[in-house]
Parts: C-alpha cells; sequence; structure tokens
C-alpha cells in the first residue's frame, strides 16, 4: 500500500515502479538514514512535538533495525520504493502506528538531503585515509632509495638528473593538495538541512539546532528551499575525486613507463601483476592499468552529476534521486584505486642501478656545460648554443658527453679546461640545484621532513 | 590455481585479485562467450586442428553449461577472473583435459573482443525495438489528436499555432535518425576479430572465415592488432545512446512542462506517477523527471569509455576492462527510458482543449497579419513593424487580437477591412502552412502516412 | 632565429611552428607575465645574481612593453612562440643583450606557471565580483516584493505556497557557495613556482621568498617537480565555474518558465529581449536561454583539461599548453552570464497578482488540511488520506479547496468544523512555516539581513 | 535599427547585444549562407514567388557580397547581430528594398539549420581528406620498413615479436573506420531544412525539393518543427571527431614512447621537434604531445554540445546558438592534427636496428617454446608452465632464451632438443603468425595491398 493512494485512481504500473523505485541502491544509506531519525526523533522528543516515551520507543527500534541490516536479516523491499519508507515500515511493524510520528515534520526531500550529508561526510574522511596510505608508500620509497640518482623528464626526454625520491615527493605534495581540497569539501558541506520540509520549513516548533548538533554539523541551511535543491556538496566531491584520479593516472603511466623493459626502472611486486594465459614470459602490472582506466569512471560521474543537475528548476526534482550511483561509484572506485596504489609502490622493486645509468649514460648535464661557459665569461645564449653543438657532435659520433677528450671540448671553446669532467656527473648536477624545492640532497631531506611530519600529525 | 603460475614466485594479493578479476560484471556476457566458443570449437574440429570428436564434446559441455547459467545453478568464482576462465574451469570439470583444447589458437584477447562485437550487435537491435514502440506511441497519440490545435513554440515563446499532432511527429523523425544511427553502428561492429590471438594473430591454420559466417559477421578485420587494440564500436553505440538519450530529455522536458498546472497540456496517467508522503494533493510525474535525469547516466558512460581509451598504446591494455560496465549501464538505461517513455505518451491523457484555448488566447497569428498587410501591397518590413504595434497595443488594454474591432485595426492602415478576422483565426493560420513539412492538416497527414509506413515495415 | 638552434641541423617547419606556438592566445597574460618578470628580475638584483644597474633596466624596459601592449603598439610574432619570448625578444632590442640576463635562473616552465597562478588568483576575484552582482540582485529583487506569494515547487508541479522573496534567496545562498569555493581556490592556488626551474631548481643562489612576496603568494611549492607539473589551480577553477554555471542554468531554466504566456509571473525588460524578424509579437528572452545553453560551454572546458592531464608523466609536457583558451573562455563565459543574469533580474517585471493567483487557484494547502485533522485527533496518514480525496473530489468537479462548502467538507469528516476556511488560505500556510530558513515572513526577514550583511561586508 | 522595433517600447542593453550577437564566430559561415541564399532565390523566382528580375537582382548582389567578404572588404557589423543580417543590410545597400523580398518563405531558424547544414558537408569530406594523408603517411613508413622486426606489446610489456609495418597498418584500418563514420554522417546530415520556416512550414508556394536539387542534398526533412530543433548532425559530427582524436591520442602516445632515450625506436625529424631555452640537449617532440593534448579540446566540444541541447524544448532555442564555436574548434583541431600526424609520421627516422634488438634481447617467443613442447605431446598448461619456469631462470640469471645451453632446456624438460633454437628466433615466430590479419610477412603484404588499394580509389 502506498502512501499517497488518496488522490489516486490507479495504481502504479508495475515496470513504473522499478524504474522509480531508490531502495536497491540507496539502501546503502542505512546507517545515514537511522543516525538521522535518531536525532530527529529525540529532537522531537525535547521539543515537546512528540512524547518522550514515543521518542524513546522511536529511537530504539531504530536501533534494532540497523542491526538487522547489519546482520544481513533486513527484508528490503522494492515496492516500498527508497530506503526512508523501508526502515518507516519495518519500524511500523516492530512498534506499531507510533512509528508514524517519526515523520512528523520533515519529508523525504529533507530526510534524503541529510542521508547525503552525512554520507559525503565520512566520505571525504574515507578517501583522506587512502591518500594519506599512498602519500606514506612515497616517503617509504623515497626513504630506502635516498641517494638513488635518475634522468628528471620533460617532455617525456631526459632533461636533467634528479633523485628518485625527489620525483616521488612530488606525487606527495600532489596528493596532498587533494586532501586539502576535500577538507573545504567536508567542511562546505556540513550544512544540516533537516527541518527544510519538503521546500519551505515545516508548521512546527522545531529545534533543528539540536538535531545539527548531535550529527556533528557546524551549521544550518539559510534557506530551507536551498537545502532541499542543493547537490553541491556531491558535485564537489566528485571534482575533488576527479582531480585525485587524474593525479592516480599519472603515477600509474610512470610506473608503467619505468615497468616496460626499455625503462626497466621498477618491477611491480609478483603479488601486483598478473600472466598471460598463452605467454609464458608475461607479467602484466594491470592494477597499474586498472588505475589508470578507472579514472575514466570517475570523470564519467562527474559530467553525469553535472548533466542531471543542469537547467531543472528548484525545489526537489527526482532527477536529484539520479546522483547516488555515480557517487557511490566514483568514491569506491578512488578508494580502491589510491589502496592499491599505495601497495603497489610499496611493494615495487627499485632498480637504482638501471635508473642510474640511464641518467649517466645521456646528455642531461648539457645544462650544466652551458653554465660553465657562461660562468666563464660566454653570455648564455652563446653558451647555449656550444653546448648543443656538443651534444650534436656526441650524438653523430654514438658518444656520451663524459666520453669526449679534453682536447675535444676544447675544439669547442677554449674556455674549456679538464675541470669540465667534474661539471659533467650526474651527482654534481644534482648536487649543486638546491634552490627552495629543487632535487639537491639537501633538499630532498627538507621535502621529506616536511612530509613525515605532516604524515605524523595525522596519524 | 592460475593459469599463469610458472613465472611468478608468488601469489596475487587478495585484494588486488578483487581489483582485476571482471567476473562479476562480465558475467553477463556469457551467452556471447559461450556462443562464440561453439563456433571457434567447430572450426577447429573441421579446420583439423582438434579432432572431431574432441569438438563435439566440448560444443555440448557448452551448452550444459549455458543451461547451468540460466537456470542460476552456474557457480561464478571471483579467483577465475572473469567469464571465459569460469567457463573453463567448468568445462574442465566437465569433460576433463580436452577442455583444454578449446583455448587453442585464442587469447583472451580476441575472445573478449568477439564477445563485445556479439553483445553490440544484439544490443543494437534491442534498442531499435524500444525506440519503435516510442515511435508507435507518438504516431498513435498523434492519430488520436488529429485535429487539436496548441501553441507552438520557439524560444518558450508561443510562435505560431500548429497541430498537436505535428509537433508529436517531429518526435517521431528525431528517434527515426536514431534508429539509422545504430544500423549504422551494428553494420560497422561487423567485424569478426577472434584469431587475432593475443595480437599478432597464431601460428594454427586457422579458418576465421567459417567463425565469422557462423555467427553471422560480415567480414574480418584486416589486422591483428587492430582487432585487440579496438573499442570504437562501443564507443559509436555509446555515442548513439548519447544522442537518444538527449532526445528523450527533450520530451521529456516538453512532457514535464505540458503537465504543470500552468500548461495543463496533459496530465500523466495515475499508473505512471507517484505521490507525496506529506503533500495530499501532489501527482508528480517522476517517470519524466527520472527520463531527463539519467541522460546524465548515459553522457556520463560516453565520458568514461573516450577517457579510458585516450592515449593508451596499442595492443590490448587492461584499462579496456573498464568499457563494460559504462557500456551495460548506457544500455540498459536507454531501454528503459525509451520504454516506459513510450508508455508515459501512450498513457497520457491530453487536454486538447486547454491547449486549444491557449493558442487562440494569443497573438501567435499576428504573423497572419503581417502577410495581410504585405499581400494589400505594404513592404513586409513595413507590415511586421504595424502588426508589432497592434500586439503592443492589445497588451497594454489586456486583450487579443480577435478582440479588438475593425475600427482599432483601421486605426493602424486603412489598408485593414473586415475580412482580416478571417486570417487571424487559429484555424486558417494551421491550415495555410502547407508546405512541405509545415503543419498544415495534409503535411500532417503525409508525415502520419510515413510514420505509419516505416513502423509497418518494422513488424 | 630559434634560441635552441644548436643540436638542430634543420629548420621547423612553418605548420609545425604555427601548430605549436602558443602566442595568439597567452599573448592575454602579458600583465602576469611582466608582473612575474619585475619580481624575478628584482630578486636576482637584491641577491646579487646580476648586478643592480642591469636589474634596474630590465625592469624598467619591462614597464614600457606593458605600456607598448596596453597602447596596441606591441608587434607580437607568431615564430617568437609565446609571450615569454616576444616580451625578451622587445626587451632585446630595447636594452640589448643585457635583456638576456633576465632569463637566468629560470625556464619557460616555471615561468608559466607563476603566470597562470597569478591569472587564476585575479580571475577569482573578478567571478566573486560577478557573483557579488548577481547576489545583489536577488536581494533586491526581494525587497522589492516582500511579500508576493506564488506557488513553491516541487516535481515541477506546485506543492506549497510560499513568498515570492524566499525562493529568490535561495539562489543568494547557492550562490554563496561559489563564492566560498572561489576563496578556497584561490587560496590553494597561492603558492608560487618560480625557481622550480624546467623541473629540479636551479644552481643559482636565488630567493624565491622575496618574489612570493613581492607578488603576494602565501607559500612556495614545496617540490620543484610538482611546480612545474601541477595544473591543479586551473582544474579546481573550472569545477568551481562548472557549478556556478549549473546554478546558473537553474535559475535561466525558472525565469523562462516563469515568463512563459503560461505562466506570466515574470516579464524580462524589452532591453533584455529580442524580437523575430518574421513574428512581430514575438519577445524573446534570449539573453537567458544563452545563460542556460553555455553551461555547456564551461562543462566542456572542465572536461577538456581533465582529458589533457589524464596520464601524462611528470614533469612538463607540452599538452599542458592546451589549458589556456579552455580557461580563458570558461572564465569569460561565467562573468558575462553572471553578469548578465544580474541585470536580467534587477530589470524584470515581476508580476505579483498572476503569482498570487496561481498560488490561490490551486490545491497547495492540502497539506495544511491533513494537519487540521490531525492536530483534532486523526492519525496522520488517515488524515493524509482523507485530505487526498477532497482533493480528488474538487478535480473531478473543478473546484479549488476554498470553494468547497462546509457542508462539502462535512461529508468527508466530521472533524471538519467552519473555521477549516482560515486554514486553507495561501497566507495562513505561509504564515505558518516558520521553522528556521522557512517561507514565514520573519523567517524571511532574516535571510534578507544576512544576505544584506553579506553584501555590506564585502563592499 | 532593429528587424523587429514594433513591439518593443525600449532599445537593447548594449551589453545584452554583444551577449547575445553571434556574427563574431557565425561569419564563418558566409559561404554556406550565400550559396543558400542564392539557392532559395531562384526557387522564388521559379515558382513565381517574386518576379524572376528580381530573383536575379538578388542572386548577383550575393554573389558581389562575397567578392567583397573573400576579399577582406566586407563591414561586419555587431549590431546586425548575426550573418544573416548582415548580409541581407548589405544586400540592401547594394539593391535597395527588392533586397527585402529575399527573407520571403524563410526564417533565421531553418536559414541557420541550412548554413550548418552545409557546412557539415563539406567539414567530412575536409577531415576525410586529412585521414588519407595520415593514412598514406603509414602506408609509405610501412612499405619503406618492411621488413623491420619490432616486439608486439599488451600492458606496455614486450608479447610477441611483430613487423613494424603490421604495427603502422593498424592505425590504417583504425582511421578507415573514421573515415567510413564520417561517410555515414554526412549522409544522414544531407537533409535540407529550408522551408520550415520559424518552425511550422510557410503560407508560400515555395518548392523546397528545387532547392535540395541545387545544393545537392539528398532529401527533405519530413517534419518542419523537427528540421529546426534538430542538431543532431552536428553531434554525430563531433563525436566522429572524438574517436578519432583519440586514435590520434593513441598513435602520438606511442610515438612519444618510441621517441624516448630508453625506447628509441623512432626520432622526430628537426623540423617537428622543438628545444629548450635552458637545455642544449633537448629535442623534444612536442607536435606529438600537442596532438595527445588536443584530444582533450575535442572531447570538450562534444560534452558542450551534448549539453546545450540537453532537456531544451521545442522547436528553436536560443541556447542551440552555442553550438557553432564548438564546431568550429573541433573541427580545425582535428583537422590540424591528422596532418600534422601525417607529416610527422612521414618524416621520422625509424630505428630499425634498435628495434629488431629490443625484440631480440627478450623473452617474447617464450610461446614459442610452450607450443614446441605441445607440439612435442605436453599437454598445453604443462608446456606452458615449463616455458615459464625457463623464463624466470633466464630473468634470475641475466640471461635470454637464445643464450641458454641445449642442455639448460633438457634439464627443465627433455622433450628439447637441439632444434629449439630455430623456434625461438624472432624472425621464426613472425613468419609463423600467418592467420588472416597476422603479422606473418605474406599477410602483412596482403594488409599492404587493401591499404593501397582503398587510397587508389580515394585518389
Amino acid at each position: 500500500m502506498k502512501l499517497w493512494g488518496g488522490r489516486f485512481g490507479k495504481d502504479t504500473d508495475k515496470r513504473a515502479e522499478e524504474f522509480t523505485s531508490s531502495i536497491s541502491f540507496d539502501r546503502r544509506l542505512y546507517r545515514e538514514d537511522i543516525a538521522g531519525s535518531i536525532a530527529h526523533a529525540r529532537m522531537l522528543g525535547q521539543a515537546g512535538i512528540i512524547s518522550s516515551p514515543d521518542a524513546d520507543l522511536i529511537v530504539s527500534g531504530l536501533g534494532q533495525i540497523e542491526q538487522e541490516i547489519e546482520r544481513g536479516d533486513f527484508p528490503f523491499r522494492l515496492e516500498f520504493e527508497d530506503i526512508h519508507l523501508n526502515i518507516e515500515k519495518r519500524l511500523t511493524e516492530m512498534i506499531g502506528p507510533v512509528a508514524g510520528r517519526l515523520h512528523t515534520a520533515r519529508s523525504r526531500n529533507d530526510q534524503i538531503a541529510l542521508d547525503e550529508h552525512l554520507f559525503i561526510r565520512a566520505a571525504c574522511s574515507r578517501v583522506q585515509a587512502a591518500i594519506t596510505s599512498l602519500q606514506a608508500a612515497t616517503v617509504e620509497v623515497s626513504k630506502q632509495h635516498k641517494d638513488a640518482i635518475m634522468p628528471g623528464y620533460t617532455h617525456m626526454q631526459r632533461a636533467q638528473p634528479t633523485l628518485f625520491a625527489h620525483h616521488m615527493l612530488a606525487y606527495f605534495f600532489m596528493f596532498e593538495r587533494d586532501y586539502s581540497r576535500l577538507l573545504d569539501c567536508a567542511k562546505r558541506a556540513s550544512l544540516m538541512p533537516l527541518g527544510a520540509g519538503a521546500l519551505a520549513g515545516t508548521t512546527f516548533p522545531i529545534e533543528p539546532r539540536r538535531v545539527a548538533q548531535e550529527l556533528g554539523f557546524d551549521r544550518l541551511y539559510d534557506n530551507s528551499m536551498d537545502a532541499v535543491s542543493d547537490r553541491d556538496h556531491v558535485i564537489e566531491f566528485l571534482a575533488a575525486l576527479s582531480v585525485a584520479a587524474m593525479h592516480l593516472s599519472r603515477l600509474a603511466e610512470e610506473l608503467l613507463l619505468w615497468s616496460t623493459q626499455e625503462f626497466g626502472f621498477v618491477e611491480m611486486d609478483d603479488a601486483y601483476s598478473t600472466g598471460s594465459s598463452i605467454m609464458p614470459q608475461k607479467k602484466n602490472p594491470d592494477v597499474l592499468e586498472l588505475i589508470r582506466g578507472k579514472t575514466g569512471r570517475v570523470y564519467g560521474s562527474l559530467i553525469t552529476l553535472l548533466t542531471v543537475m543542469k537547467g531543472i528548476p528548484l525545489a526537489y526534482d527526482s532527477d536529484m534521486q539520479e546522483d547516488k550511483e555515480a557517487l557511490f561509484d566514483a568514491f569506491d572506485t578512488t578508494c580502491d584505486c589510491l589502496e592499491l596504489a599505495a601497495a603497489a609502490v610499496a611493494t615495487m622493486k627499485v632498480n637504482t642501478d638501471r635508473m642510474y645509468d640511464a641518467a649517466r649514460r645521456d646528455f642531461s648535464t648539457a645544462t650544466d656545460i652551458a653554465d660553465y661557459l657562461a660562468a666563464r665569461g660566454l653570455p648564455f645564449r652563446q653558451a647555449h648554443e656550444v653546448a648543443g653543438r656538443i651534444v650534436r657532435h656526441c650524438i653523430e659520433r654514438g658518444k656520451f658527453l663524459h666520453e669526449l677528450t679534453a682536447a675535444e671540448y676544447r675544439a669547442f671553446s677554449n674556455l674549456f679546461s679538464d675541470d669540465v669532467f667534474s661539471v659533467i656527473s650526474v651527482e654534481a648536477s644534482v648536487r649543486r640545484r638546491k634552490s627552495p624545492g629543487g632535487t639537491a640532497p639537501e633538499r630532498v631531506e627538507e621535502q621529506l621532513e616536511t612530509a613525515s611530519r605532516i604524515l605524523a600529525a595525522r596519524s
């Protein structure tokens, strides 16, 4: 039996009922729904809108329902549309008609808004924890290979030698911004909508500040129509997850690149790799590939919600029911990806020799040659030109910078003396880049300290 | 036990196994997977790659597995990764090691490609059927209210009177393009990938044309690397669904608009409406709202796949595993929306009186006044100006065009005589728009005939 | 002549030069580029990396270039690739080879990062100002029509009577969140990248904190690779604009709805409407339509950048050059839309009579009837049922609630007495919804005060 | 002076005029607009709706205007809103009031629809030509290096040896599908909208089939409301471009990968590379990076239009004006990328020795070892296991398969004899994959012939 039969001459079509029902996915909000209902019932009792015994009865019934659901005993039913009615119906079975008093002074429009606010808040924390675990893995691997030198790249071409730890810590600070965005998101979502009713508020003398306080919200919505029409917090959350997913895709791409036989800088642990049913030699880093691919899924969810909300009038419209699956999927996906990325980074084998070799057998200290000449008085633009010609000379002869003789150097400029060889080592190049944030060991040490301090403060 | 243990020193991490496993969603492809395997086994037998009795044993085992799955008896197992291995393992239990011969000369890379091609082909037909049912509903409702006149709108403002049937048939022809796009999509997807192996083809003397013929494909892929790297058909299908979803969102929006108390042109049947738990008078057209909202979901799936495929190297990458859930969701969503839109249109009450009244109590025949003056020799730009001033005069006095007196008309131009009243009726306005595709009754009749002919040819 | 000829054996292809050049759009960053260069030159001088007279010469040259550009005299040249080189070349013409010292200890990678940070910061302020103007318009129109009652809608169906001011203020608070998101965005973007060099830092003893201070940045990047690889601030800005654009699309949709002849609640001012070249009566609210449509453009820019950044390795890649046009377009679009929405709201005519009539000639106080019965002891679910039946009775007879007789009411329940007529007035319904944030006049007054206080603090 | 002043009491606001004007971008459609107007004028003359001399005068005036525009002499004016009015105003200046007859029996709604149909048709051809040039480049480079062997990859890990030509031709066939999608798109867009008027058709006895024939359209729209409401052709075109852009991103990614020092398979020509202003050794393949990045731009345009069209009522709404800039940008971008990709592929240096070495110094013939054992009677699953163990043995000892001794092989299985060394060569592995579409030389030769035939038929 529907709650709204009086005005209707006919039952809902079976297919339409299934189409409009949300219980198959909003059941996931049972914990939030029950917590919200308990706070609401208590407030109704305290404000004298319902009697204290009634409030107690309701609260204890709701507690039992939560246990039923967690035990898997709760009989979810499609024809009761959504999580709200499923719980209310069960409460009625348990405690009789007094259950009906729970819905006093609220509507499903503000109730679902409350549930989602509670969910987003918890979800922000959960993603932050997953971010922290990935950040910790980047710190750990940086500490383990503090001195390892690798080529730094721009345009996917070797640019200048860097510390491996420097590269990994770039990800630490990248994900730190994701963490911070989620803080802001949770803070802005800390608005309590209950009491907005269907859209215009309620005639009952409710005390929503009590509810807000019990549930730990900072503030109430200023305007009840806004309260039931708003899904900004969901979109902001999805946008934050999209940036994090983008960061994950970059990390995954780099690890995939480094895992190729051609780079050979890292090797994923067997536990995070899969094989091939026909090619016996294959070890596929498909955890990383999936992390890279799942970015699409998170972006897709963001676009879903932006599209849903485009151009719909105030106040509540059923279109907004479409926000949940996208939210849940993006949330689960991002958490999984962060945690598996953490595990992949923590367990991968780092081939520091391959990295060092790649840095050394290259021209990435050509900048240092130009600087060397500039320091000896040649204008930088000319110094750059000379260094460029030396590189071309090397390429044509299949040599590296440290394989040229002093005489060869002097053929390009008589400013060169034997000390040029000390400048063109990758160690010297790294050591000398000690501007703030740079790749010099003491600067990377500082970054490690900052990172460790941040992690320590969080645990 | 994994299929690829030899090269590995360690088991897969539990969490990674879950993360990389696809059985929870690719099980939906069991029918396609079995059909493909049967065709493959037969070909292997016919080509003498395996023995005929072995082929027969495999084919009959696969048939039994299909029945098990359809009965709900099949024990899907997460640790067997995907639908392919789940079926192969079960086949081995049934018929012993000969099951192993099924995987001769193929890889999971070309196998999944085949499954998806089969799925897309069937999905195109399925969506076309759903489109047809919605088109039929637009024809039906047009026939029922053949003479009903309503205001035609541009910029959401009344523009010129039109036939209601004319408006509904615009949707018929819109969805006809969706139908046609799906035909092209299915045709282009009719490419058989099996035999591509992992990427480079196979060393066995296979005869893929036999497989293509048995499964009803037009052609083979020309290049095996392309065959396993390609997901164009999925994207093209999702793009076609996105356009259809956009069309649905426009239809839903218009019906929602017309269902407002302010328009009152249509009323959704009780069977396709829902009520409110607190507002007794409410009848909400939420089937329409959900149709409008679910557009976001289909767009989201398209973006998901476009993102997944961006910038990934050939040949197969695991990122591509992420194509399935988006595909299934967009497909189901679009079918549901088309069918519920069909039901909503077929059952809605059309208030032709309200429509007629709205058309009549308005200025939408002002164009006809301008034409009237132009026909009597006034240059059109001046005629337009005069008609505009008459409209302003009416608005300021709260009158409609047919409520002015002949004297009032003449005050604006002495070209007016009493026959102006015959021109400004909505019936005359509609009747005179008889250019091809126009709103005149005979033109709409033609469109109805075209539409009926199309539907008849399809059934 | 290119800056990097030494290593190259051939000139760039003309077409490739055009394809890779960014001067056609990054010239817009000239002000930021010059401000950054001035701060950099001063720091180089203060740190003794270049001489003070050289620094002064550079700074004054840059000042002259800025004036040239603002006067429109600056000769932008495609072959100088980007804004950085265009300015450097001109500086060289002006002050000779000493201009070359400006590029000491920096690279274009950190230079463009700095320019964009400066741009984003200013852009946040600019959008906030535009938001404020729209918010002010909603406050103004609310004050002008403080007592106007209109139907409140859910599911595009009349739900409960509300104050027009309440509805308009929902938008105030919605846009307030956009304002707040931009604050956070600007704060998080307040990171100074200069000194990161190409990716690894620089060997010069730079003092980036000076630069940060001069330019008003809160902090430095912790890690130089992150500094040149990061475009989070651009994406976060575009995400914030997307939410604002979504809000604008809802406002535009509602005003479009209200501007239909059927609703007739508002009428756009002639100055913000356009006509038709063939239909003399037409007045099209196309400013609103464009605002609604331009949402697509902002979403498109967000997807552009999310796609660009997906899966690209550290550190700088040229893909990132594609961030600018999307950024500029979304920024301009959003500012224009906000400002035109402000003007449209401020100048529109509000037909309070039509609104009041629509609220009154309806069943939106049916909830109040249910409450009436509940207050007289009938359980709410039964009360809801009775009220529903009364509504059906009215619809079948073409009457409204206040048009029934007391006897008719009593036929449904003998709990009714004559005072029922006082409950079913829209004024009473509005007055009684005085929960926090509700539609009761005193609650709306509070919201107006809050809004006014916010605006006052901002001016 | 506006065309629609009569009904208005006030001028348009300056800012609103700028906001709603489209002349800054739709001027690009001048050629289509003039061609459409000429065909329309001729039809009006032939049908006797206007006089023949008038038609001639108009046609010749339009011809002159086209020349003015192409010479750059045409004074585009913002206050004339769009390309249609700009041309009409100029025509009036030229030939006087008779110019006004051109707009008989049409509206800007069907006029702009016609312009865009003409544009899309030409754009499809243009993109197809650009695709053809890229396809030709892949064929050319395949012919030049017909015998070159490289590692084939799955999961970015070496999988099986392949011919380089095989890999390049995968792109040929991929882009062939793009070509085919554009054919379908152009075919479906071959619908003539003129005559639809504002939405309902026209009262004049027009003969739109004449116009269609003159302009080369296949058919008329069946329904005039559909004709002015439809932007499917634009979306379908953008979706086709998005798939092509995705293909380009994959090609660019692979070439970028192969251009790394680590792979070293190809080297971009100096003419398609850029250098660094500070690192003298750098040669950056930024044409490729931009091609990869610009994918985002094309996806963004698609999302823009899908969002614009979501949920807007029939018939014409001004939102639809937002389709043009996205269309133009995606079109230009895709053409540029295709052509530069063609040039990059055609001019790149292919290091066949590096490729061959990479294929040889690896385990990618492990499948062949498993096949070897299977052919000697070992069940395939066991054979796979043995081969896997041999690979692990090699890795642990830093050896490749051809570096083991026969004795070492026999330690794993006594089925091995000395002929195992003939099986594990990369040449043998390639040669034996001769299934249709496979990598064996004769199969690749077939693909080259198919490709050449396709190209020949097109020129």
